[in-house]
């Protein structure tokens, strides 16, 4: 049906939870995480160019903002099953590719397709811009996890998701990841906290890693 | 850490929403949609009993109440995702199994192993039980399907959900079958109805297969 | 409208929430309550046969299954309500069997009459299978209130309900009380917890009442 | 506790939600009803002021602003199962009036003890403020279930209630009941509405009993 | 329309939540808070009848009743907004006014128009009576922030909200206050706290300001 | 406290709900439309791209993603409020300037000073950037209240939304306004519809104003 059904579709993204099956005292839908993965790309890509490294602002604009529309047509698939082995991480990707291709195909103009094949493919490659949305897809994990420790919030897999992203971060060389790690993280885990957990070790013991 | 390990895990269920990016009027966990199948699948099995078939109690009990159990490790996929291909399919349900059995093989104490494997295989086989279960599954979207559709909700999934369950009801021969299709479904469909799309007309195209 | 009706009442159990008035960080309805109640009651008819006990899953079924649905009649009246006089209780038992026993003539199939009457009466009798469904569900009410206590809840009630709950386990005489005791309920209290209230305390204080 | 227990329990009726177990577009719970009926009377005694009728209005603040406090203490009783038989009502009643007593003896402090045990007593009596107070009760009834049809509800139970409601209110002999039947009632009726139900239909019927 | 019109606007305060944009265990809407302070101020007013202040009822319940009513027309805006600048808040006040004017004179019939003027102006002035309702909108602004505080919420909004009612309470001359002072709030501060923030200190550094 | 409390109060934009007050059958937070305004602004700026108009890439980032992060410091103030005067408008929007100016000045530290102030400045200006956020803004206005509408709601709000967003979006010369009109908009008005209010003939009136 054109442009139309895209753009309604992008009111399904509401209605998907983030880290489903936990107990958590906050949810986080699909489409207000998207808002804030590019709301810190924009930040980070900003750090960048005042060290001289030049951003494409179109790229960074369609990869960061169209990054999870893919979960529209696989739904919410939990992290260790996509993980839990290189052959279905890579059957799942095929899946979720070969189901935008079929949105595509059946929906979009002709004369958009070819914006549409650019715009929603995996944005996470090695050039700045896949960088910067990798860092601040990680991000949000870290500020989602920490605010729920923060709360005491016991479940482990807020640990978890904390820890690895973090490592996660700290192994992308980017002048915002120096920011980040020396600047904003340090305010963040000085902020006073419920948690018996002891986030300050978790930090340093992850950066350590 | 034991048996204590899996009773906690029960409470996952209940955040797990069924349909996840579907505009609902009413929203379904997945362990409500899992208590319903128990209670259709006992009067469901009552009806074969009444016919002469003979029930095994203790194999429908131990296949109905855990027959989601494994959407705690995989989380919610959408049904069109497991059935895009018979190869995507059956990658997803070995996945599934794998994680279920590295649970058991885990946390589950050493004499319960056995019991738990029986318990949360897949149970959808051709015996009476595993039969009648497939009936109590599919019967749980019909009756959601209808009351979003009752009450208004015009999202195609709905339609085909409503229809595809239907559909499969009728191939399985039980004469709970034939009772659920002479005398509930016609009690359904002749409730008032809010809806622009006929119900009734789907109802009969969909047995008319 | 024959078993059209009771099918569709059960969704009613979906929307009425257990432990009304009280703040809690996360709410249980009662079919959620009823399906984790069948669930525990496997384990423990498991624990049983595993000591020579027979077990009757029919009847374990059917009375597992249905034991909160009478709350669909009478809604959600507080247990101390229930509890304030002996005449008051037995007045109100009177009452929801009295409306079970109504809506099994208005709306139960002649056919169908006797085995609906055997399957909503009350299923706590001093029979293994009684006394397994009565664990059951207390064993519930020790995981929701633990939960909330765990997490920082301050509301006496939750106290109540968990020490009123072990006290009334421990009074059973059945093989999976011990193995709750000794292999559930350790596991349980050793978890991390955020509560002012010194859960392990309550626990032994209760246990040896 | 003294006083702040009695201050602190009002929260309670935020969380008691009205007509439980139906479905419902849109919840209230006890405490936005009660607010309410506070200003439907309000605007009912006006109209007998401007009659000529004298108004005690600090009897009516009592009585419209406590009139389900002791919801905290029975929890939401299904009205069909508080008038299933004239002796259940009865000690249901007794029940009650015996937990607020209980709770005054218990809480409220010496000096304030009358004081409270005159504003919880049930307040629909003959006189110009109780009846006021019923009909303002009933009135939000009639506000709650015409919201709820009009958006295409076909739950029978709300048809029931804004039906009964109205007859109730018609027979009480009031200015403000004339003023409601002839100048409000037609607005509310002649709003659009989504509904397959006739209220208007509904309406005249019920008038005319 | 009319007070049908009126009247139906009563249901926006429910969907209209205090204090938006912050994190908080439990959600309150504008009309739960209305009724709270309703039932506040009657036991305030009883305080001061207790010690021969005489007062008067009606205007009690028209100002108390009614005080946020104005935020059907304003919505939601933020306290540290209508306090930025003298200047503002004067005309925020006066949009306010000038809209309660307006639906005055659009849909209130004649013979009602000064009633609800009189109803509907700000009711916080220096009369007995005005002063009750300021302790008791501050007051429940205390029992918001400390529920808060007291589950472990470390949003400084709370803190600063409770200190601030604290302060504003404290410098009004009633017996009612002196009650609160002395007999009300020692009995809230000694309730079992999750916090990591010292609420014993706040409150006795803001009772010393 | 620097970049880390900027990215902290992104989430408050998850907590305020657009059009308080009113019933709808479906919410959506600040962050979620400002997500869709993201992509449609995305769309639309292809739409231009295609006809040859240059884009600035980052202006557009820019000014979407942050459109309405100003709701953090002034909350959700209802339309009408904010038109009601010329003056009101005028103070309102000054106050708002004045609250980021003042969180800038407080929060951002020196080197990202002057970043954040082009940022956060009213971005709906004449450059085919801001007349795209406008078309945009209005877009999702459109698409929130056909929803509304489609499903049955008989908001009159809904109705004036949904109007006057059409009537300002084609008064805008952009080529992607000229797209909208001619296949977007006709696709959604041919949707299925409960409503009893004729969508089809408000849209065909307000595109003749």
């Amino acid at each position: 049906m054109g442009i139309h059904t895209y753009f309604r579709s992008l009111n399904e993204l509401e209605r998907i939870i983030r880290c489903p099956g936990k107990f958590k005292f906050e949810e986080h839908s699909v489409s207000a995480h998207s808002w804030k993965v590019v709301q810190y790309a924009k930040t980070l890509a900003d750090i960048e160019e005042m060290h001289g490294v030049p951003v494409n602002w179109k790229k960074l604009y369609e990869i960061t903002s169209s990054h999870d529309y893919g979960e529209i047509f696989i739904g919410d698939i939990k992290t260790p099953v996509k993980h839990s082995s290189p052959e279905l991480r890579l059957l799942i990707q095929q899946v979720e590719e070969g189901m935008v291709d079929h949105f595509i195909n059946e929906h979009i103009p002709e004369e958009f397709k070819s914006i549409f094949r650019r715009q929603l493919r995996e944005g996470k490659d090695n050039s700045v811009e896949g960088l910067i949305l990798e860092v601040a897809d990680k991000m949000d994990q870290v500020y989602e996890a920490f605010a729920e420790l923060q709360r005491g919030n016991t479940e482990k897999e807020f640990v978890v998701m904390y820890r690895n992203a973090l490592i996660k971060i700290k192994q992308i060389r980017l002048h915002c990841v120096d920011y980040f790690l020396t600047h904003i993280l340090p305010d963040m885990v000085n902020e006073e906290s419920m948690s018996p957990i002891n986030i300050k070790q978790i930090t340093e013991e992850a950066l350590s890693q």
